[in-house]
């Protein structure tokens, strides 16, 4: 390894702890052409960034972000913030020459996005790069996927079939969190799931969502203002104040891709019994692939050319040397974790980072999905109609 | 047993063979009041339908479905042929004092099914009696999920999804059947296979769904003409002419239910590697259960009463002494299959014959059916814009 | 079809009533060369055997088993009762010119066993054949699986791993029934269910089990003599009397086979939650296959030729029309069930009649697992010692 | 954190980078009381070790495990090595006063074994720790599982199914490697894997095994002694040399516990299509769990009390705060890795080091898995007979 890439976290809640195992894990278990080192950890309250620092292994800690940006020794600045905030720390980070990591959704609305990715644009003739933390690309299984399209194996693509389920505001005494708050989120289930689901069934097909008809739905429309957090959700405060919960509980579309397959897409938080069901299912002509998170080390493949009597999905343990990023990790059949994804992400970025092509995906890249999220919103805004996609 | 129930079945193809099983069938493993005999076998080819009544083991056949209507010693008129014939026999039918069970969809439009709908209501004052053939209701799976929502398992509903998939025309290459002609089949999938799914989703929740967002496409719009069958699908004669399919190939839409739940349905033909998937996911809040057909007798079932480190989709074996209909048939975990549907559909059938109240669907309750597709088809005309079901 | 085949079921509880489905059924979806008749219902209880053969159809009984025998118009004797009869009546009957459908285990012993084969041997030199009802081999993914061994798709076994797993005795006070007495069963969970597995093993690998090494034991040694029956189970009359339990709740068995391969056998009724878990893995040195009755219509298949990066197991949908048995019902992916093994048994039978080779497998095939279950008992009482089956 | 905790890890192979990884990570998801730091990698090759050492973060290296064991600075010396050099480093390391991680089985004999332990017992009245490497206590879901015996949800225990299936010899032609050499390994797969499940077993059950009757198999009895790793197994170099395999490719064996329940264990490294599937089911008189390592976080498990009408397996997703090891990661749904088993040991390893108490397992407590492992070899070359363990 050459010389160190310096890294500022700024956020150490659920994804900054992610990331910061990620730099850290990295290059133990894969060989990259940069040493990464986490410099500094931002948060806005001073006592608890400390504490998160030292849990962490951080040395040096900051209560603004603008320390990150402004700093001449940080190289890369990795945003794992609310979407709120995303655009104003991205933009600045960029125009000091900082290369940007920021977590998904890529903004609150086109309008940020675009200027983040305008911004993203002139960072790359600099040599910087952007990338966006849409971590399921780098699930082994869901890069199976992918590489099955590009190899032909599916063949003609017709169905899209995206699930995105969790269950932890079922309970609709569940405490009300930023997440629930447009102002803060964007969106509810929509931007913080569906936008997995919309990135990772573009890229796997290799096709755009050209339009959408969608409904947006809110099941518990007040909850209580406090209470104490458990996992994404916990049990909220019944007898103190309840406040408005002012995003989506729940997203459903249609959907039509460039290719000619048709999309069917669901995010919500309020499917009892589904922890973490991040669903992806393909039919083509020649093959199909069926994926979900909650046993994210296989990947359902059906091969229409296989003789008649032997068809059917074959479960493949996604741990076998020759899948992606597996070889770096255990023997065949030792599956690897949801943390283990950003170790992917990291190492990827690190590999980037002088590649004159980057990354992907990279601010523009990221930009198309929140396209698709606000086709989505302004198709439930007008009854449902078909809504195109405007790019 | 008293008097013997005699009974008319029209049409001895897939459905006609699956009806003649269970009228056999039924009273040797049901108590029924009434003893069934099946006395005559109505096909349009002679020749064929005198080998189909041989191997079926009927006595007499007919070629022309009047003379089932006018013989005074037949109680019941079984209809298994294409949508586009079921309203003249079901009303000639009716009109001749016999109970008549039709195959679904009721009809291949929603004014054909209004006709039959009030026929039947008329027909209901002499206490004659109609059923629709929605034999997925007999899945003892399904009737225990619905037993379930009846005992308040599941609580407040707020997810259906609903997927019908199959795979039989995945191949561009099969040849143009009458299932692909929407004069004789009136839709698609949409009519065959996603009926299915809305009159299941309304029998289990109880709800009705008030309107769609709907996407209707053909992804191969001609097909050979001719070509050897093989199960619903088989390998046209490529050589030869191509006709043009004039139905859906696949269907999707988005749905509102009557209490507040959000519904999730697609059907197709299309899904490579899914035969028979035939599934149903209720989420509310309190419990949730989902069923597949491919493994039809076995329910899943999550229940949000268990205490927290215990909770988890059961997986219940369906078969049990407790369970709708299994009581009649082997020990535990024996399963059953999908012929065996079609007798519980009969044994219930016979049971309602002398009973005031009928069976359960009625041509009423079918029309309901009738209506959503309708909304369906009117939605996604109208650029998918959520439409209501007219009522 | 030419003349009639006239039959005689011997007993009429749950294999009686199978059995008889399946004459009836059989002729209606397979092409058989002679029509089948149940002439005659067999039953020691006159007004019990009365009220079966009028539920199940058929118009004469007899309460003595020697009338089947006798009567000259009978071409088959079908016996279904326990085990401590076959001899006897199997005997009789071949003696009396008569193809004989013998439940499974053959015998309660050896001795039997040898004494039935040995009149089969004559008998069928005569033209007069035999039949065990080891009905799970018409299972089409059990006969999948053999076809794909006889194709070389499993290469060189190595293992064999065969569970039959029921719970039905998991209660302490179920009651204490026939299948619990030695005299009459022979014996417990190896006998009932240990002996399905044996056969399906050395059928399905085309290996004879050269040796075991055995364990039998015994958890609930005494049960009330009274109760009330619910499937196999039921609940017993706790306050009444208990009797002794003279056979094995459970067996386990390591085994060696004629072709190298090593097998582990274990069956039980005291497998709580798994409620008739009939369970085959193979592995080979090409290939793997692995079934499970619980859901009996698939078949899971590993094909070592696949290319490294999408191997997998396959989850086949043994549904399809070039699957064993599966074209001569429903369209693919519509599923069979428990009771439609017997038809295809039937099925077998009928075609085998009038063939010179005759059916498998025979007395003398089914004498072979008697000669197995042999071995596994004197094992166990000889400290699980490696015994050879005797030959 | 007082004081730091300085280890040795010995070995830099597949187990030394799993154990490196752990005890960088452990501190910054747990609470931990002591701060570890790996401050010596040693291994026998000095070049190798270097690039290991570097790859892994670690300064300094030695080539030969005294150094470890001599340096007054290291605190615990952490065995990753072959089988044949535990014991000598485990004593002289807990002679110098060092706790002591070891990786599994303890040795290749019981002797070895009980020296070992015999030392440990010295040593731990001077408050020097002992611990054995049986990971697969940490996976949440086995851990879940040993609470729920503790807390009586079982019942009685009556059936212990145990299976560790891999298939990574199943090719004739992989080289030959020191897992392969009884001088080296021990033994096969019986030790390799077999002893995970023998130590899941007792420990989950909380029952020792008395005594077995096993059979253990090599099928391919020479392979090439060179050829390209990769995984576990590789391609030999088949145009070479061939040398002896000379420790079993498979391991089966029937048991008994001290409670009344029976064993049936397998393990294999030739079940072709099974990369990693370590399983463990346990069926008692109340309930039922199982787990299957291919889907590490899940856990079956079946509740005897539940209302019969929905009893059934469910699927715990045990990745919720109330689970074992989960609180620590990520919210529920999001599943853990292969890698981070060995987090949760290095926790529980520096989490004992102050307590008077210990972690288990101490040698002790794998001085009896060793025994179990001699009773086994012992049946196999008495013929199978039934074996107690020695204790």
């Amino acid at each position: 390894m050459s010389q160190p890439v310096r890294i500022a976290v700024i956020g150490h809640a659920f994804m900054g702890a992610a990331h910061l195992h990620a730099w850290r894990t990295a290059p133990r278990f894969f060989d990259l052409p940069r040493r990464p080192e986490v410099a500094l950890l931002v948060g806005r309250d001073e006592a608890r960034t400390r504490a998160a620092a030292e849990k962490l292994g951080v040395e040096e800690i900051a209560t603004d972000w603008r320390d990150a940006v402004t700093r001449e020794d940080i190289d890369v600045v990795d945003i794992c913030t609310p979407g709120d905030t995303h655009a104003v720390i991205a933009e600045a980070a960029l125009a000091a020459g900082k290369h940007v990591l920021c977590e998904k959704p890529l903004a609150n609305s086109v309008q940020e996005a675009e200027s983040m990715a305008a911004a993203a644009a002139q960072a790359a003739e600099r040599g910087v790069h952007t990338f966006c933390g849409f971590s399921y690309r780098r699930t082994p299984a869901l890069a199976l996927a992918r590489r099955f399209v590009e190899e032909g194996r599916l063949g003609e693509i017709r169905h899209v079939r995206a699930q995105y389920l969790q269950d932890w505001l079922s309970d609709a005494d569940a405490p009300l969190t930023w997440r629930l708050d447009k102002e803060t989120a964007g969106s509810g289930a929509l931007g913080d799931i569906g936008a997995h689901s919309i990135d990772a069934a573009q890229w796997v097909t290799g096709q755009q969502i050209d339009g959408v008809s969608a409904l947006l739905h809110t099941f518990v429309t007040s909850r209580p203002v406090s209470g104490s957090a458990e996992g994404l959700g916990g049990a909220g405060d019944v007898t103190g104040e309840r406040g408005p919960v002012t995003v989506d509980d729940a997203a459903a579309f249609t959907a039509r891709f460039s290719g000619g397959a048709v999309g069917v897409f669901e995010a919500t938080r309020f499917a009892l019994g589904r922890r973490n069901a991040n669903r992806l299912e393909i039919n083509g002509s020649r093959g199909s692939v069926a994926f979900d998170f909650e046993r994210m080390n296989q990947l359902e493949y059906f091969d229409g050319d296989d003789p008649q009597q032997t068809q059917g999905f074959r479960t493949i343990q996604v741990t076998d040397a020759v899948h992606p990023y597996t070889d770096h990790w255990w023997p065949v059949g030792h599956g690897l974790g949801y943390g283990d994804l950003f170790v992917h992400q990291v190492a990827d970025v690190l590999t980037a980072l002088d590649a004159p092509e980057g990354a992907r995906p990279d601010f523009g890249e990221s930009l198309d999905v929140q396209r698709v999220l606000d086709a989505v919103e302004r198709s439930a805004e007008d009854s449902s109609r078909y809504t195109s996609v405007t790019r």
